[in-house]
């Protein structure tokens, strides 16, 4: 690869710009964004080496491209890819409707389109807060089809290696459920209840009091609001299953309390300490 | 002051006694806990300098007595303290069931003692964890009354102060409902979220894909479950209240998902993320 192109530039873009260009010096990015802020920001910050007028000029010259814009945006530029011979990947994180929009399109998806997703990201969104090492020890999910090309399949497997990243492969299905748990639901909880409070009365109090877990809790409702509205509109179905089961919990927890079940209430606590310590043991790299 | 005594020996009473040691090197720290590790821990780090065989013993020798244990243990230790003449002060997250237990042992709160709460901690929870910055940039709730001694009030004002608290007054009432927003109703939720998602299968999986949002989330999970679950039994009625329109709030949003109501989610989003803004400008010592 010597031309790497990225759609939409913002925090996931920028950040495999710069960790490519630091594993191979001689390697150019051109990015295109309909924000000409984002291109503007990249290029003072050496994050990208051109910008392209169009998703067609990008598609001139790029020799992999990466799509990094919002789940609902994607169709839009899927249909100007639609000429592209070379190997093309998304970080969306909801899959189904890549796929979805692939087939309304060409009736499927393409053998040169591998969808991805890396497991990482962090409430600065702009391209101003790319990182070289922000998927270093992170996983990045594959989810290649039967008609995905081998060959497509390993370049996008190497890049996200490049990175640092541990790349898995899953189904499409199992992909958008097991993030509906694990990333849609606790932001869609962190939004909420961010604005739960906010809208309690006397905001300023009510943050002023405020601790230390409540600010890890509301750091999540600092990223990109148009970007968790397409997640949480796309993946409808599996993330309003979670929700439920969740809202179901938290009436539960309600009524142990209210009763005084001390004992039942221990139990829980107990076993979800448990469960976050075990966690903590899986995440050797992290502070 | 020239003894401070600790009932209670873990990551609050720890960090106490480092900070107030820090700033004045003649103070002795001496500690009572019904847990002989901990006190063998604060002797070890050098977080106190004397352990007390009980609580009358720890009386007879402090000047100061600060009572660090879970809420639901104070009405114990309350009984214990009686004779003592000196100052007290207590560190509870719900401060309701101090003036109750109070109430039932002498028939109110005595004029010695000064009610406390600094809005301060963190996951490790142990002594082990203590740190004599801890309360620095930080605020304290007193929630003194008409009956409280002026001196016993400026002495633990002091106290705090010395520690680099803000200290701040309010009514008990008033501060149970506050921190019933901005500290409980999120513990609960994040203890619930994790123990959700250790209870949806395959429980390695979910953890091993959950990430930075989430590791921030449950991070809150990881507190001492004893600590949380005397919070949540004895803050129920402001607790419950806060859960009940958290719950509406989720259900309400997942009206919003399954109705495809695209304008009403984004506002939504775009609220909590100036709130959770407007927040992160009022903490500007913070990382």
């Amino acid at each position: 690869m010597k031309v790497f192109g990225v759609v939409g530039l913002g925090l996931i873009g920028g950040s495999m710009a710069l960790g490519l260009k630091a594993a191979n010096a001689k390697l150019s990015v051109i990015a295109y964004d309909t924000d000409d802020q984002a291109l503007a920001a990249g290029l003072a910050l050496d994050v990208i080496d051109e910008q392209a007028a169009s998703i067609s000029d990008l598609s001139a010259r790029a020799d992999l491209i990466c799509v990094c814009t919002p789940v609902m945006q994607m169709k839009r530029v899927m249909a100007e890819l639609s000429n592209f011979e070379g190997t093309v990947t998304d970080v969306c994180s909801v899959k189904g409707p890549v796929v979805d929009a692939a087939k309304e399109l060409w009736g499927g998806l393409p053998a040169n389109w591998v969808p991805g997703h890396p497991i990482a990201g962090s409430e600065k969104h702009s391209v101003r807060g790319a990182r070289s090492d922000l998927f270093q020890n992170h996983k990045t999910i594959l989810t290649p089809n039967a008609a995905t090309l081998p060959d497509a399949l390993n370049q996008v497997t190497k890049l996200w290696q490049t990175l640092g990243a541990e790349v898995v492969s899953m189904t499409i299905d199992h992909h958008d459920d097991v993030l509906a748990q694990t990333s849609h639901l606790p932001h869609l909880l962190a939004y909420t209840l961010v604005d739960v409070l906010a809208g309690f009365g006397d905001e300023r109090e009510v943050f002023e009091y405020a601790a230390g877990g409540f600010r890890d809790f509301s750091r999540i409702a600092a990223s990109d609001p148009v970007m968790w509205h397409d997640i949480f509109m796309t993946n409808q179905a599996a993330l309003l299953k979670r929700l439920k089961t969740m809202v179901a919990a938290l009436e539960d927890t309600a009524n142990l309390i209210e009763n005084n079940d001390s004992d039942a209430l221990m139990l829980r606590l107990k076993r979800a300490k448990a469960a976050r310590d075990y966690f903590t043991g899986l995440q050797p790299d992290e502070p």
